[in-house]
C-alpha cells in the first residue's frame, strides 16, 4: 500500500511538473520566452544556470499586478479617507488639491500630477498607526468596488501574473513587489493577494516613528514621505531592501525603466517585462497619452534591450480571476 | 539496501535531533531558558505555537554579534578609508573630528559621540559605489587585524551566538540583523560570516543614488544619512523592511532597548535578550559607562521586562570560534 501510494505520488509529480504552469497566458512567443527563461536559468546543466539563492524576480504593482485606472487604487482610498476626515475637520483641506480630492474632482488631483497625489496621500494617511491604517485599507480594498468593473479591488488582481508569480516561486525564484505604491498599504493584501510577504514589499515610505504610549509601544504613520519608491528609486529601493540586483523585472511604465534597465544589465541571462495595456474590451487601452502608467520610453527602446512586451489583450487568455 | 539507507538515515535524523544546539552556552539557566522557548514556540501542540512564517528574530551586530571594542569596527575601518583619502586630497580633513580621526586619536573622535563619528563614516564611505565600497570593506574586514586580540575583525565573531543563529534557522526562525552599523558595511561579510543573507540586513542607510555612467547603471553612495537605525530607529526599521514584529530579539545595550521592548510586548511567547560584556579575560568588560554599547536601562529594567541577560563570562565556553 506504501509503495502504490508513493508510486501515485511520483505520477501525480510528474503530471504536475508537465502541467501548463502559465494556463492564462495565450500560446502565443511571450509565453513562450518566459518559460524558455525560466528553464533556463534553472537547468543545472545550463550555462545561464542561476542558484536558487540569486533567483530575484521584482514586480511592479499598480498596472502591471492589478489595474491603475482610473487612478491609482490607493489615490481613490486616500481621497475616500479624506472625505471622511474632511468632514469631522474641514480645516484639513489646506489646499486647492484637497478641496477638490473632498469633493471628488478627479481632473484636478490628477492635473496636479504626482505631487498632487502625494498631498492627498500624505494627509489622508497621517496621524495613525501603521496597524490601524492597515486594517482600514485591508477592509476597503475588499469592500469598496470600482467604478467601471464593480468588482471589489482586491479582485482586479490579473490572473495571468498570479500565474506567473506562483510559477517563478515553484522554479525557485523569491518574488518581490517593487512599487511606486505605499509600502504600508501593499502589505495591507500582498500576501493575500499574491502570496506576498510583508518582507518581500518594497514601496514609498512615510516618516514613521515608535513611541510608548500609555505604556503600549505603537509604530505611527507622521506624515510625509521619507523615500519615493520610482523611476531611479526603484534601483535605490532594491539595493536598500533586497541588497542584490535581480535577474527578472516586470513593469509596465516609464516609472520602471530604471528598474529594468538595472536589472536586464546585469550578467547572465535576464528577463525585462513590460505589460502592455492594449485591452479596452476586458480592462483599459493606454499608454504613450495617459496620465497614470505613461509608457513611452520602454515602448521605443524595451524591444532594442530584449525586452518582452505583453500585449495583454493578445497575450492573455483571462484578466481577472473572475473573467 | 534502499531501506537500509533510509533508516540509516532516521537514525541519524533522530540523532542530530538530541544533540546539543549550543555546544559552547555552558548549562546555565540562560541556556536553558533560549531551548525552553524555542522548544514551546516550535511545539503544534503548544498554546504558544508559533507558525513558521511569524518566526523572526532580530539580532544587533555590534557587540551582540561581534566585537565592538576599542569602538565600532566600522569607524575603524573608517578612519582606516580616511587616512587613505587624505593623504591624497587634504582638505577633505575640513573639522577637528576629521582631522583627529585621520591622525589616529581616537578619544578626540569618540568624545564627538554618534554625531563624530558619523561625520567620519560620512566622508570616508562616501562617492563610492555600493558594490566597489563593499568589495573593499570585505578586503579590509578578512585582513586588517585587531589591535588587542590579533585576530583579523571578521573573526571576532562569537561562536555562541553563530550556534544560536544555526539553531533558531533550524527550528524554522528567519535570522535578521537590525544594526546601528551601515546596511552596506554589514553585507559585505553577513552572508558569509552569519549566513545572513543582504534581505535579511536591516541598517543605518546612507543616501544612495542610481545613474547610468558610460552606459552602465550604477549604484552610488553620495555621503549623508537618510536613516539612523538605532534606538527608537530600531522598531522604525523592522517595520520598515521585515513590516511583522519579532518574536525573539537579541542585543547588548540601550541602543537595542526600544527592539526588545516592541518585540517583547508583543502576545504570546517573546524573547528578550541582553549580551551583558562581562568577560575581560576572553574579550572585554564593560556596560554602564562604556562609551560604545553602554547598558544602563537595560540592565535596571531588562530582568523585571522577563529579559534573559547573558553573563558572557558564566554563560558562554568560549568567545571567538578560534578560542
Amino acid at each position: 500500500m506504501r509503495l502504490l501510494a508513493a508510486s501515485s505520488c511520483l505520477a501525480l509529480i510528474a503530471a504536475t511538473a508537465h502541467a501548463d504552469p502559465l494556463p492564462s497566458w495565450n500560446d502565443t512567443d511571450t509565453k513562450a520566452s518566459i518559460i524558455e527563461f525560466v528553464e533556463t536559468v534553472t537547468d543545472p546543466d545550463s550555462d545561464s544556470f542561476v542558484p536558487v539563492q540569486d533567483r530575484i524576480a521584482t514586480f511592479d504593482n499598480d498596472g502591471c499586478l492589478w489595474s491603475e485606472q482610473p487612478a491609482y487604487f490607493q489615490a481613490l482610498y486616500a481621497i475616500d479617507v479624506l472625505k471622511e476626515k474632511a468632514a469631522e475637520d474641514p480645516s484639513i483641506l489646506s489646499s486647492d488639491i484637497l478641496t477638490a480630492a473632498a469633493e471628488g474632482d478627479m481632473d484636478t488631483v490628477m492635473a496636479g500630477g504626482v505631487e498632487g497625489l502625494l498631498e492627498v496621500i500624505n494627509v489622508s494617511h497621517a496621524n495613525t498607526t501603521v496597524d490601524a491604517f492597515q486594517a482600514d485599507a485591508y477592509d476597503w480594498l475588499t469592500t469598496a468596488t470600482h467604478p467601471a468593473t464593480g468588482l471589489p479591488y482586491a479582485e482586479m488582481v490579473y490572473q495571468p501574473m498570479l500565474e506567473l508569480l506562483g510559477y517563478l516561486r515553484d522554479e525557485g525564484f523569491t518574488t518581490y513587489i517593487v512599487s511606486g505604491g505605499g509600502i504600508d498599504f501593499i502589505r495591507a493584501y500582498a500576501d493575500e493577494a499574491y502570496g506576498i510577504p510583508p518582507w518581500q514589499v518594497v514601496g514609498t515610505e512615510g516618516n514613521t516613528s515608535y513611541e510608548v504610549v500609555d505604556g503600549v509601544p505603537q509604530l505611527s504613520k507622521e506624515g510625509g514621505i521619507s523615500f519615493v519608491d520610482d523611476k531611479e528609486g526603484k534601483p535605490v529601493g532594491i539595493i536598500r531592501h533586497i541588497g542584490q540586483r535581480p535577474i527578472f523585472s516586470a513593469g509596465n511604465s516609464d516609472g520602471d525603466f530604471a528598474m529594468l534597465e538595472y536589472t536586464t544589465s546585469g550578467e547572465g541571462a535576464r528577463f525585462g517585462m513590460l505589460v502592455h495595456h492594449t485591452d479596452a474590451e476586458r480592462e483599459f487601452a493606454y499608454d504613450r497619452d495617459s496620465h497614470v502608467g505613461q509608457l513611452n520610453r520602454g515602448l521605443d527602446e524595451g524591444p532594442e534591450r530584449g525586452w518582452t512586451i505583453v500585449d495583454m489583450a493578445q497575450d492573455w487568455g483571462k484578466v481577472f480571476p473572475s473573467d
